[in-house]
C-alpha cells in the first residue's frame, strides 16, 4: 500500500537507485493556482548537499509535472510528477548487496519480498520523501487560500533542546539557519553538536515540533479518523520516526485533570475558544480552532561511518564499513517532510469536512 | 470514516445513549475456531464497575453475534455484533445538553455536525471501545494459531512508573490487580494514587506499554503502511491517547547512533536475529522477528467531579458540576483496548503479507 | 469486501438463517430529516409474501435503527440497522446441507471458504438485499432534497416487453400492480406469464429499467469512477443480475455515429442541453443533466420446483427436489433493490462532487 | 478517483496533450518475471496507426518503467511507468477550445471542474487506456503462471456478427486480421463495413467478447465484490462502453429456469463441473472453474468527419467540422483494453482469495 490519504491521496513510487522517484496526487480539486517555483523551494529544503550538516550527495531534485496542471492551475485530474535520480554512485553501495546493514531495512525487505534492489536502500531510502514534499507543497498552497499555515522546526538535537514552547519563538527564523531551529543561539549549539558527532563517524537524533494555525473547527472524525490518529499515522510513516505526541502529550501524564483541562470562554466576537491549549487544538479527535501542535521523535541515523558488526545475506558474521555520504542527523532535512505530511492530512480533512453536512 | 483496517476491517457504530453499540468485522478468513467465552472475558476486562478504580456504572456488556459465525467457526462472511446499552441514567447527563464540557468533544461535534445526541458523549463515549475489544478478540484468537501473543499493561500512573522494561516482569501477573500492572507492589502504589485522586474529584493519566511476541519477519509495508505507522494510527484513535512511541522511542533521541543500532547475528538454528532490540522489533517499517513493543500516553480524564468553568451552547459563561459515575483514570480499562487495536493491526498485516509473494 | 460506496458507504452483514440481516451506513451527512415510515414502505416493496407472484414466505422485515439517528434527523455518525430473521423453516432447507443446488452459490461458497452455513443460502440469499433497500431509502430521502428522483420498473418478463421507452408511460402507475410495470395491460400479461410458469414449477427472467431525473451536471469521475461504471458495478452486484446497459446500450451498436450523437442546444433559460438523449444522461462518464436511464437483465431464478440433476457434497450424482416457497420471478421484488442501489451511487457521487472544486 | 482495484491497484494519470500518460501499479507481488517485450506487444495492439481501420495518428507508445522492476523481476514495490505523448498536432484540436463536441466529455468536464485542458480530450481521450494496457500486461503475465488465459475478440461490428459462440472459433486467429475477429471471413466483412463507414465520414459500434480460461473455483466475493460486478465495473469504465453482460446475459431472459440451469456432475478425476455453462463461469458472484465469458457493447465513436450541430462554450449555436485523424470504429483497438481490464480484475481476485482461508 503506497497510497496516503482518503480524498487527497498521494501514491508514491521509486527506488533510490532506479530511474526516478515520484508520485501521483489524486483528489486535488480543480482550479487551484499553484506556484511551481514555491514548490521547488520546498524540495530544495529537503535536498541533499544544502549545508554541511547533511549528506554531501549532489542531486538537483528538479521536479517535472506530467499531468493535471495546465495554465498555472490544477485541472481536478491526477497530478503526476517525477524527479530523476542523478547521483548514482553505485560503488558507494556495492557492499550492501551482500551484507545486511544493522537497523536498516535490508534484512526485513529481503525476508518479506524474497529479493530486493540491492543497489541502494530502495524504497527505504530517504529519497522516497521527495514525493511527500511535492504532494505536501500542493496541499500547502491550497491551504493558504483558507488561511491555514503549517510550520515545523527542530526543537531538540541529542540533549540540546529548546526550553520554551512554540509561542516563545519567532518562527520566521526557522530557515535562517541550517538546523531549522527558530532560536539562533540554540541552533548554533545544535549545529556544533551535529558536526562533532559527524566527525566521530556517529549520528544523533532529536525532535521536530510542528504548529498548524488557522484551522477551522471540525477537522477530523470522531473515532478511527481522529485528526490526532491521522497525524500520528502520517508522521510515523516518515523514515526514522520513533515517536509522536500532540498537545501536552507524554508530559501530560504527570498532571492532574484539573491542571490540564482547557476551559472554554467566549471571545469578544462571540467565538467560543479555549483559555489554555493543553489539548493541542484537538478535542475528541476533532480540531477546535486553537493551534494544533505536535512533536515527532527521530532516532539517530543507522548508517555510521565506523565499523559495525553484522551478518551477510547468508547469515555469516562480518564487519561493515560504510562508505559514501550520509546524514549525521536527519532533522534538518526532515522538517519540510513533517510539514508536507501535515499539509496532506489537514487538506484531506478539509475536503472530507465538506461532506459532513449538505 | 468509521472503518479501521485494510483487509481485516472493523466498522463500528453506536452512541453511548442510543439503543446499542457494535460493529461489523469484514475480512475475517473462514474456518477460524472462536471461543465466545474468551471473547466475553475480554469485554469484561473493559467493562465499567469491575473494580473501585473505575466508574461504578453497571453494564453487563453481553455481546450478541448476529452473523458470520456458525458451529463455532468463522464463515468468512461479515461478523456483526451488538451490545445493548442498558444503564441509561439520563439525569446524569441532562446538563450537558446545554453546556460544553471542557476538553470533551461536545463543542467540536456540535460545530462539525450542527447537531449532536446530547443525551451523552455519543460517539466520543468510551463505550465506543466495546466494538474494538470484540474485533480485537477475534483477531487475538486467530493470531494464537500463529503463536503470536499480545500483552499490554499499565506501566505508569501519574508519577508512579515501572522502572524496568517489559522483560523484567512476569506478564502473567497483569490481571492479578485492578490496575493491570505486572509488578504487584507498584500496582498497589498506583491504586492508592488513583483512589486519592478520585476522592479529590480529580483525575490522573499514565502510560500503557504493549508487547507483541512471536511475529514473523515481514509484517508491515515499506512506506505509508509501516507497521509503526499503523500501530500509531490505531493507538492514537483510542479516547484520551496523547502520545505513542515504539522501541526506545522518545528516549532514543538522547543517544548516539552507535549506542542504539541493533547488530545482527546468526543464532545456532541459522536464524538471523538482533543482539539488542532498540528498534522495537520494527526496521524500515517492517517486523524483524524480535519482540515488538510500544508505549501509549493517556491524558487524565477530562470529566472532573469538581466545578469547572465553561460556556453553554450559546456561548454564555457558566459553571459545570459534573454528576454521575466517571473513571478517575482510564488506564485499567484501556489495557484491553490497546491489546485489541494491536491485534487488529497485526492480523491485518499478516493477511496482507500473504499477498507479497505468490 | 462487504462495503459498497466511497463516501456514502454501506457495509452489510447477515446470513439468511442467522439471527439477523443488517448493515452500517457510514458517511451520511448530519442533519438530514428521515421519515422512517417511508423507509419501511421501501422494505415492504421488497418483502416476501406481498403478492401471489412472489415467494409465500412470511417475514415482516421490520427495521430497527440502532445508531446515528436522533430526533428525526441523521447525526453524521454511522447508522446501524438490523432486521431480525423470523421465518426459519429449516426443514425447507435441510436437504441442501448435503447437495449442491445447480446454478446456486452452494458449491462455489463451499469451495471458496471450505465451509458454509448450510441452513440456507447464507449471504447469497435474496434476504441480503434488505440492507441495500435500507441504505438506499436513506439515500433516496436525502436526494429528494436536491430534486433527484429515481424510479425503476419491470420492462420485460420472458418474451413480454414494453414497446415504448420510459417517456411513454405514467411512472406513477408502477406500484399499481404486483409486477411493477407502468403499463397495466402489459402488467397483466406479465402476471399471467409468471403464474403459468410458477404452476409448472419453473421460473422466468426479465429486464428492469431505471430512470433518474433531476441530476446536476458533473456526477461521476472521468476514468475508473465513471458514473456508468459505478452504476454497472452496483447493478451487477444484485442477485441474479446478468447484464447492464445504459442509454441506447446494446441496441446502439447497430447504428451509425451520425444517428446517435446527441446534439447540444441552448434552451431559453440559457442552459446547455441535448436535443436527443441516446447517451442516457452520461457523457465521458459524467452526468450531463439529462435523464439517466439504464437496464438490468435478470436471469430466471435457479430454484425450480421440479426434480433437477446435480451432485452431493461428495460429488455423487443425485436428484434434488426443491421444496419450500420460492420466487418464480425475481423482478417484482428486485425493483426496489435496483432503485436502492441507484440511489446509493447517485448520492455517493453527489458527495464526491462537493470536493471537485473549492 | 483514478485508482482501480483493491489489492492489485492501478492509479493512472495523464491528459492526451500533456507531457505523458502513465500510472503506478501497486500491490504486485515480488519475484514475478516480466517480459517487457511482450508488454510492448500489448501496447502495440492498442497503438494508433497500426492498420487502415484505425486512426492514422503516429505514436510509438514506448513504455518506460521507472520503478518496482529489477533484474527482470518485480520487486513487490510500486511499478511506475510513463509513455510520452509525441504526436501533438494542436491545430487538429484548436477548435475544441471554444466548442463542445456532441456526445463527448468536453461539456461535462467543463461543468464539473470549471476548467479543462482544451488542447485535446484530456482524461477522456482514448490515450488514457495506455495505462490500463500496461497494468493489464503485468497482470496477464502473472496469471500465466497460474495457467489462466484471457482472450478478447471483436464479435460484432454494426449488423455483422459472429453466429457461433467462442467455442466455435480458433481464438489463435484473433490477431490474424486488423479487426481482431477469429473468423477470417466475417472479419473481412467487418473490415469492409468499417472502411465504407469511414469513407462516409461516419462511425460504427459493435461488441467485444472476452473469454477467461483456467480460473480456479473461488474468485470473487459473495455480495458487492461479485466477480461479475467487478468485471462490469472494469468494462464499463472503458471509453465508449455502453453495455455488459456475462454468460447468457440479456438473451437469458427469454428462457425458462429449467432451460438455463447448469447441472453439476463429477468428472472422471473427481472434480465437480457443470454440464452446460449458461452461468458464464460465475455462480453467486464466484467463479466455479468453468470458462468465464462476457460481452461488452461499444457505441459508434462520437467524432464524425462530417458537420455536426452543437454549441460553443458560451452556449451559442455553431457547426463543428472535425478535422484530424480519428477511429471510425473503436473495437479493434479496444480488444487489448478489454483483456487488460479483465486481467486486472482476475489477478486482484486471485490475490484477495489468498486471504479467504489461512
Amino acid at each position: 500500500m503506497n497510497t496516503f490519504g482518503q480524498l487527497y491521496r498521494l501514491t508514491s513510487f521509486g527506488e533510490s537507485h532506479g530511474p526516478a522517484i515520484g508520485g501521483i496526487i489524486d483528489g486535488m480539486p480543480a482550479g487551484i493556482p499553484i506556484d511551481l517555483h514555491k514548490l521547488q523551494i520546498e524540495l530544495d529544503r529537503r535536498r541533499p548537499g544544502q549545508s554541511e550538516l547533511v549528506t554531501a550527495r549532489q542531486e538537483t531534485d528538479k521536479v517535472e509535472i506530467l499531468s493535471g496542471f495546465f495554465d498555472g492551475k490544477t485541472l481536478g485530474t491526477p497530478i503526476a510528477f517525477i524527479v530523476r535520480n542523478e547521483d548514482h554512485n553505485s560503488t558507494d553501495y556495492s557492499e550492501i548487496e551482500k551484507v545486511y546493514r544493522p537497523s536498516h531495512a535490508d534484512y526485513t525487505y529481503s525476508a518479506k519480498y524474497g529479493l530486493r534492489d540491492y543497489r541502494g536502500g530502495g524504497r527505504s531510502s530517504a529519497r522516497e520523501t521527495i514525493s511527500r514534499v511535492v504532494a505536501g507543497a500542493f496541499a500547502k498552497q491550497a491551504l493558504e487560500g483558507f488561511g491555514i499555515d503549517i510550520k515545523a522546526f527542530t526543537s531538540q538535537v541529542g540533549e540540546i533542546a529548546l526550553t520554551g514552547t512554540y509561542r516563545d519563538y519567532d518562527l520566521s527564523l526557522i530557515d535562517s539557519n541550517p538546523v531549522r531551529c527558530p532560536d539562533p543561539a540554540v541552533a548554533n549549539q545544535m549545529k556544533d553538536l551535529i558536526l562533532n558527532i559527524k566527525s566521530a563517524g556517529d549520528t544523533v537524533g532529536g525532535i521536530i515540533t510542528c504548529v498548524i494555525t488557522g484551522c477551522p473547527v471540525g477537522l477530523g472524525d470522531p473515532v478511527f479518523g481522529k485528526l490526532s490518529s491521522s497525524l500520528a499515522s502520517a508522521m510515523m510513516s516518515i523514515n526514522a520516526a520513533k515517536g509522536f505526541d500532540y498537545g501536552l502529550g507524554f508530559s501530560e501524564i504527570h498532571k492532574k485533570g484539573s491542571e490540564v483541562i482547557d476551559n472554554f470562554f467566549s471571545s469578544d466576537d462571540g467565538c467560543i475558544s479555549v483559555k489554555t491549549n493543553h489539548s493541542g487544538g484537538i478535542q475528541g479527535g476533532i480540531s477546535n480552532g486553537a493551534d494544533i501542535y505536535f512533536r515527532v521523535a527521530f532516532k539517530p541515523v543507522a548508517t555510521l561511518l565506523q565499523p559495525v558488526e553484522t551478518v551477510d545475506v547468508e547469515g555469516k558474521p562480518t564487519t561493515l564499513r560504510a562508505k559514501g555520504r550520509h546524514d549525521p542527523c536527519v532533522l534538518p532535512r526532515a522538517v519540510p517532510v513533517v510539514e508536507a505530511m501535515a499539509a496532506m492530512v489537514i487538506f484531506d480533512s478539509l475536503l472530507l469536512m465538506r461532506t459532513n453536512r449538505l
